[in-house]
């Protein structure tokens, strides 16, 4: 049993549910495994890491894998756009920034267009410039993002961009959130935190445990984070990650930190060296509440899918609905 | 065709829709409108004024209807418990506060004991106090609220409180959320915004029509109202409403509005009077951009339990799950 939608069609996989593109930790490995489950990987593009995506995309071989690329940072080194697409990949999905630049590109070299937007605005406007795939990225994804929370953002995005693809991403972690994000219009779901708690993702094994044992009323967005670590996003981005002794210490004193950046900046970079996770920050969103394990990434695509085409399936039944279901 | 779950058999309603205790907004004609239409409506406790809740009341007459109060602004003013208790009401919703002084006089007085919560800290509480409902709240939400998202705070809270009904909050306004909720793990929905917008609504029709026109995308969670009408809550709690040009003029300005309160609070006064609410503000959530119309009540209720039941029913076949559903 599994969950037919437009997404599945469209990205001809098995499962409507993509990897998100994290920056290093969804290399080849992460994303093969995705996709090899029934889902869609994608290749983190980070900042742009050349000889590392290279590796990654020989490494992935004829696995049907994407990539995403941090916008903002694919616009100071363009070429890197033309080396993925030269591998005649799938899809490419653009987050945070302009998509205008590159879109006419992507399209034209026959790879569909994934956009990641916060606001409706950038919906609209990824829209206009002709994705095929809108992911609707709520405020409680780990990592990078803005201000809006996923329930009604979904909606909204697939009312603003009719007959448009869209993904749910932020705060989704088992099949409750994919049968939920479904039901809100979404077509499919994107995992961040959720796979970065796999076995094969490629984060330290404390960072992963971390995840695995957090509660979500301890995660934070801010700029604590990116300003020890000398990588403040521009506006309106900020971070999300588990608060811990570092955050703890420095909340709502960002601009002392700005201040002494520097100073703090050396001493992070060796707690991040060391895997000193009471300082350096451990990326995961809200959802972290949802997660209790490390298992495969396929074991975690097959039974969040068999989770929610059960509770789709029952719904009927469970409700008092039976006699409509014919 | 309606949807049955735990919470339209606890409350013994058609559709397990809510109304949320907006102050003076939720009065007994809106209150009586949601419950008459198969939900339940509630009379916002508010601030405690007592005359008030008594022609509330008087006016719902054998109506169905039950009652939420502020928690720490009924702490000072205890005598409106047994005001309401008196009047044997089916349930009474505590919100932002400590619900130890109150549950066992609620439980006593035959009541459901509805708690909102908007962490999982503060729903192991409201569980372990022996709360019937526990209303998950998302940072979404118009008004007062916290900082989680709606999307996995539900799963969570649900998760945390097993046995307990949970009822999602905070950017819910069609049936596309209540059906999403449902998935989620929650038995039903809290509406303020969605119901804000109806013709009973005690606001004004200038506010219902911004709300009715606005873009999720311009609503602030903040201080700066607060500030403005003097009326700062106590951590953690902030409230949601529609930015305008005061709250453009203030953001990120709030120690500045703080340390000239009083001659700001003064005209802002005034503009509330007036109802200028390009200085005053609409109080509303996120949600905003699924709202379009100001109807009455009932039909909100009837239109959102009607798609979200059909969406549900739906399912099986939608998703290519048809198979399963017998």
């Amino acid at each position: 049993m599994s969950i037919s939608t437009r997404l599945t069609e469209k990205l001809q996989i098995k499962h409507p549910i993509m990897l998100a593109p994290m920056d290093l930790v969804a290399d080849a490995r992460l994303a093969c495994a995705v996709s090899g489950a029934g889902g869609f990987g994608m290749i983190g593009g980070g900042y742009g890491d050349e000889a590392w995506l290279t590796r990654q995309f020989d490494e992935a071989g004829d696995v049907r894998v994407g990539i995403g690329f941090i916008t903002w940072s694919l616009a100071r080194n363009q070429r890197l756009l033309d080396l993925v697409l030269e591998r005649r990949l799938p899809a490419v999905m653009l987050s945070f920034g302009e998509v205008a630049p590159f879109a006419p590109k992507i399209k034209q070299a026959g790879a569909l267009l994934v956009c990641q937007v916060q606001t409706l605005a950038q919906a609209r406007d990824a829209a206009a410039q002709g994705a095929d795939i809108l992911v609707a990225q709520g405020a409680e994804a780990g990592g990078h993002g803005v201000a809006r929370g996923l329930f009604p953002l979904v909606p909204a995005v697939a009312d603003a961009a009719p007959g448009v693809i869209v993904v749910a991403a932020g705060g989704v972690a088992d099949g409750r959130g994919l049968a939920a994000a479904l039901m809100l219009g979404a077509e499919g779901v994107l995992l961040g935190t959720r796979l970065y708690a796999s076995r094969e993702a490629a984060a330290p094994a404390e960072a992963k445990e971390r995840v695995a044992r957090a509660s979500g009323d301890r995660t934070i967005r801010g700029l604590i984070f990116d300003i020890a670590r000398k990588n403040v996003w521009p506006r309106p981005f900020t971070g999300r990650v588990l608060s811990n002794r570092f955050s703890d210490q420095w909340a709502g004193r960002e601009d002392e930190l700005l201040s002494r950046q520097d100073e703090i900046a050396a001493s992070y970079a060796e707690a991040r060296a060391k895997g000193d996770f009471d300082i350096a920050a451990v990326i995961a969103g809200e959802a972290v509440d949802l997660i209790h394990d490390i298992p495969p990434a396929a074991e975690i695509v097959e039974r969040m899918a068999d989770e929610a085409a059960e509770l789709l399936a029952r719904a009927p039944l469970r409700y008092g609905l039976g006699a409509s279901a014919k």
